[in-house]
């Protein structure tokens, strides 16, 4: 919900790139969210993104279900990035699962939250079903693998340098104008 | 390292107490630490203390061996917390592990740390096998878990809020600051 504004800021470029957790996660072994497979950390993260959202006046409310699977999300997500609306969905489906209640893995859902967009629906389900957009997020989800990504949300500066969490992302904007500065010296 | 010096900044009484992490992370299915088991992440979090270090001005160097045994470390901390060397006691046996590479698993080196310290070794060497000492650590332990600690550092509020991991020092400090606050109005 801050990237934006904040990498704006601080004059750095960000890349939305949406890619499944889940891949990730069996590829460690697991098969759902660490919030559920250890309930003594899930009960803790509950509790710290309740007074984290707090801490940032942003409005949260505990999913019933959880996780959600985010596979159609991802990849209208994916195709929203190559039109203007790529980054306001990203949004839409964070506060649709984390604030709103509803149920991020039905289409009716992700239909309704493009319509909140103003975006034509039909046309974006049906490239949503295609092969070449499967093949992109696989491929993206590949690649998030690659760079060491474990979790989410996660930030990787131009120099390959990871940094996880909504608490790394001021030092990741950090890294990358330092770097910046370091170069018109040169 | 900086625990101390923010408490007293902030005017926040802080009580170290140690606890074994092996009896917690066995809890959660884990047989070793939890960067051994999942790589990728474990890559990330070496990679994240480094660079935390750095920030901090702190120096560190990787162990060799990870994750080492605490278990005397922790039982003569809670003998120099009885006394007046404890918490040095702490600091110096991170600095041993996580900068001088030396192996906190062995006598000699605890010796050396006491040592250090100008404090007599054979007398706390002594306490530390003897029962009372491994009940109490066996009990803060236990302790530890019931206020739903699952790592380490972790921080526990006088309401009972819990925060976990150094990002959250300052969140914790500011956590107590502001009740104490609120309560001044009433």
């Amino acid at each position: 919900m801050r990237i934006t504004s904040l990498a704006r800021e601080a004059r750095v470029e960000v890349r939305f790139r949406p890619f499944l957790l889940g891949p990730l996660f069996k590829a460690q072994g697991w098969n759902t969210s660490p919030f559920v497979l250890f309930p003594a950390k899930g009960r803790y993260m509950w509790r710290d993104v309740e007074r984290l959202c707090a801490d940032l006046d942003l409005p949260f409310r505990r999913p019933e279900n959880f996780p959600q699977n985010s596979l159609l999300a991802a990849r209208v997500a994916l195709i929203g990035l190559r039109a203007s609306w790529g980054e306001e969905f990203c949004c839409s489906v964070f506060r649709a699962e984390f604030n709103d209640g509803r149920q991020i893995d039905e289409q009716t859902v992700i239909a309704d939250l493009l319509t909140g967009l103003r975006v034509e629906v039909g046309p974006v389900l049906e490239a949503a079903h295609a092969d070449g957009i499967k093949a992109q997020l696989r491929r993206e989800t590949e690649q998030a693998q690659q760079l060491g990504i474990f979790g989410a949300p996660s930030f990787v500066t131009p120099d390959n340098e990871l940094f996880w969490g909504n608490e790394r992302l001021q030092r990741a904007l950090d890294w990358v104008t330092s770097k910046r500065e370091a170069s018109d010296w040169l």
